[in-house]
């Protein structure tokens, strides 16, 4: 159970950010956020979802701080919040590429016992304060990951925080993290920006109205924001173009069996396709 | 308004012959139907979503027949079933790909005065009859395609006939129906199977884990049934690989983006992608 003293210190208040403040602050944690929307650090602080701004976090009482903000803005916010950093129990993220921050951390030159980062799976293409929800986290995945000198009661803080909105955990190490969700996420992302910019140039031009069958669910994510993914995509870059070289072997194939109309391999493809698709349920 | 007296034939009582039987027949109508598996006819019969089989239909009264079945399977059907098609009012199909179907259609030398090809755009990863629902067509599209000899009279009973399920419609030639199905539905497929194929290879085998993010949604698509997709990739070759060009342009275009780190680019990339998908909506 996380210990219910912990003030909880949040470094961008959108989606992620917010949701974790309405979460918490639910629970009757104190919550100190800091965002460059001042419109949206008044609705939450009026909505009571947040108690102040990181300013009026309480030094001498025990803190998390959550780093929720685009990956590109991450080193000017710790180079900020460093007393902050030093003082806390537990410093985390939720940013979805964790090579580049680790690399960001180490030049700081900052202690980072207290760091654990974490990456919930729980990620929507809608963004923003507006889209925050106190249960995004409930029966998701959040995976932590460890740095060299990660303590093991911070890893243990971190876990309680995710329990305690809901989320389970688990952990992998900073490398399999990039490359586990260059596959499973930076590249669906990316084949739908592609697809839908294909569509875009089609000549019949009818997709707005035809769209309601598999294309709109099928691209529901390349509604994401922009910022986000050019921030991933430049971050996660090796990893990205790794497996987007494994899709193109896979598309390359497909092509072939229907280039020659081979039916029974075409009908094998798809059945194997099925069964491990099936098998995420 | 749909004339009350009609029969109702459908050959193929899987997802979508299902759902036409389901609220055709709660709307009053008499339903008769074939479907090689005799356990979907005896459930559809106790259930009252049938009146019998296709043999049962009185050849003195009106009848509108339906074809929803694999595109390949449709010949032979085509000739069995030739008596019902002489005399009915209508005929029509709900498969995925046109060309063939006309080809083979013109083939038999059958009058055609009385087709009208439709498309409800509809569908779903799951199939077979225990997945239809009586609902299914409720507010969504189908999408009528004439033939030359198509007659005004036939055309307007196809139009009234998803109206009464609850569709709208609309009409495209049959080169622009294959051509627009190619892109917005039959890429979006390929690319589904492709990429559940590159995933299941990851040596990091954590999908299981992992899949509640993007992933799950975006190719739950992947799930649908392979032997209606070997038809739909062999039989509407030509436009699939046509759209498929046009995706591997994008991807190179983006590729490009990525490898250079070209922030800028990138981020109008996903722009114009996200607008032209939230315009979708």
């Amino acid at each position: 159970m996380l210990n219910k003293d912990f003030q909880i210190g949040i470094v961008g208040l959108g989606l992620i950010g917010g949701s974790i403040a309405r979460s918490l602050s639910q629970q009757g944690y104190e919550i100190f956020a800091d965002d460059p929307d001042d419109q949206a650090l008044e609705i939450a602080f009026k909505d009571k979802v947040i108690n102040g701004r990181l300013e009026d976090i309480d030094l001498e009482k025990e803190i998390i701080l959550i780093f929720t903000l685009p990956v590109l803005s991450f080193s000017k916010e710790l180079e900020k919040n460093k007393e902050i950093i030093s003082r806390a129990s537990l410093v985390s993220d939720c940013l979805s590429v964790k090579k580049d921050l680790n690399e960001t951390i180490s030049s700081k030159g900052v202690d980072t016992s207290n760091f654990v980062l974490s990456h919930p799976v729980a990620g929507s293409e809608k963004s923003g304060f507006n889209n925050s929800a106190s249960n995004l986290f409930v029966n998701k995945i959040s995976v932590l990951t460890k740095l060299p000198e990660t303590s093991s009661k911070a890893y243990e803080i971190c876990s309680e925080m995710w329990e305690a909105m809901g989320a389970s955990t688990i952990e992998l190490s900073l490398e399999d993290h990039d490359d586990f969700f260059a596959s499973t996420s930076h590249l669906p992302h990316l084949i739908s920006f592609c697809l839908i910019s294909a569509v875009s140039k089609m000549k019949s031009g009818k997709a707005n109205l035809l769209s309601g069958g598999g294309l709109k669910d099928f691209t529901r994510i390349a509604s994401s924001d922009p910022k986000m993914w050019e921030d991933i995509f430049i971050s996660n870059k090796e990893n990205i173009l790794d497996s987007l070289n494994s899709f193109k072997t896979e598309i390359k194939d497909l092509e072939n069996l229907i280039e020659n109309s081979d039916a029974k391999k075409i009908n094998d493809y798809i059945k194997k396709a099925k069964i491990f698709r099936d098998s995420l349920i």
